[in-house]
């Protein structure tokens, strides 16, 4: 079994901020995060697939296919955009690493032709990230 | 004379748009850029002083007091906002990472004590910088 | 289950040098890092929490908060310190990498209020690092 | 349980072109990697050993000695080579990042002295890498 | 003045080897680079224009289209390449990191259409690059 | 006229305190940094060269033999030591980045047989840096 990963990158906003929580609760929980105008990051996420190389290919998939995949599924839709208003796939979900990692596998775990998904990994910043397996 | 180089980190959302151009302009001179909620980077900044090391303390300058002078003039003010609407200091700037290092350098060029600002880059992302270096 | 990890970073110096062994003995096992005045370097330590993200605030616990129990309880007492003679917590260990990590995961694993401690990375350089996952 | 992790580099160049297929299927399997005259990486490999730190030396194996293993055993006969033609234990397997691994497996695992191998990865670039760990 | 910068990788194959030397000549001179089926490297360019930005647009070019023209003069040629066979614009020169500087440049310097090409860096490791400012 | 830039490493030890000043203003001078036992680095260095290619060899000079000079006589002496104990060439000299830039200077400048030095970098952390060029 091999992991075979693919990094990609995006530019996006997004605001932590629960209509649920009064805006005093929201700011004690999410701090700048909850400011109203949003921030925004540099997002690195990587894709790791599980599977046995190919005898002939000597590949589990061609990794120029598995970033189109991630480019059309995911990128398309989130690059350059705010991800609490404009992301169908994010309507009424928190845009936290934690909550990113687990809907970029919903839609990327049945689009994988061989091989399978394994790890996906959000970075927001070099030193904060956050990784969802499938479990 | 040495150059002395402190780089320091924000999160913030911007938009490129500019209200004397049409809509249709604005997409084609900004693309992705100009999408009407905005989208965010992990900037960098890099402030770069030069002089003569005191022969005494054998530094320029503190690079801990560059770093607070930083914090308290830029960074305490863009971090985690959004460039557009957020930021005094950039009220009818367009927030290009060009625009960005000029205003940065008019904020910073007078609060340095011990030697001179030299130079102020900035990071939109790893592969796209901009530098000012007063000229 | 999300695994949610924090990067942070110390300047230390330490020396690999057990007065069990001899003075030959020592430098036939630790070479260079034997030398008797020490050498240093900037450690990154990458601290993982595993847990699944709370259904209202979509986090499993917040980063910040996990930053500010890593600077408190690890790294005010190592940041700038030499590890061998200034850290009470590390008393008659040899501050080796693969020690470090156990060590910060005694002290990390019962400050984790939301979600548990699931490993320590420390990295003595970035070709060098050592994860310890309390097994 | 302690994971120790050694990062080494080398440059080699490689062509992904297997005889059984056709010219058309190897371009339409490869693309760009089926070019006839090669192309080439800075490769980065990770070779991480699981194992106890020995109580008097506080180590696992000497990270040192684990880098002189790699390189005699690996980097000596792949840096600055052709991956197809120059490599006789890659004789008649195509030079993917997953074969790479895997042969990089066979050659170490029986050269760790002490603890015992628990992955490889190996980086064509930052952003494409390959890991096996022996299952 | 603004220095404005943008960063683009390809992954080539080249050798050191001039035919005006014998062989034992080029090994001396290049060692390991002269091998004959040549090595490879993910190279990096850094390429940076100088101008004033534009009152208007705040941009002194769009960086989308300098890397469009990056990609199209330079990428698509060299990328997944030979550099001492597959390159019309580099037959007869020898594919040092000092050269490729130079030939980018005269290839990039016309295709600029705002501000002026100030720099061209070629990193052929992260730890060895060259620049040119066409002085 | 070419730059060429070879980037190295070392790790090692120092502290910032001057005999000449009371232990209470060294505090105040140089913070967490005159801590008695001192601190350490992962230490990295860029030197670079500039001069005109060679028309034969396409090169100012080998990088492979500069990183040999570099290593012969700088890392050989600092690398694993303490910088204000060990290192004959920084006697009576305080081991900032701005003073090791100029000693480094001092002792290559002499030594590079082709092309002249233009520039030396040293890195105390990615974030803090310091340059000289011999002006």
């Amino acid at each position: 079994m091999i992991y075979l990963t693919r990094r990609e990158s995006f530019s996006a906003s997004h605001q932590l901020f629960n209509p649920k929580f009064s805006e005093k609760e929201n700011f004690e929980i999410y701090g700048k995060c909850a400011y109203p105008h949003g921030h925004g990051h540099n997002y690195d996420i990587e894709v790791t697939v599980v599977g046995e190389p190919d005898k002939d290919t000597g590949m589990i998939l061609d990794l120029k296919k598995l970033s189109e995949i991630i480019e059309k599924e995911i990128l398309d839709k989130v690059d350059h955009k705010h991800l609490n208003i404009d992301v169908n796939f994010l309507n009424g979900i928190l845009p936290t690493a934690e909550n990113l990692c687990v809907v970029f596998w919903k839609i990327l775990a049945p689009k994988i032709s061989a091989g399978k998904l394994y790890s996906i990994k959000v970075f927001e910043t070099p030193n904060n990230y956050s990784e969802y397996r499938g479990e």
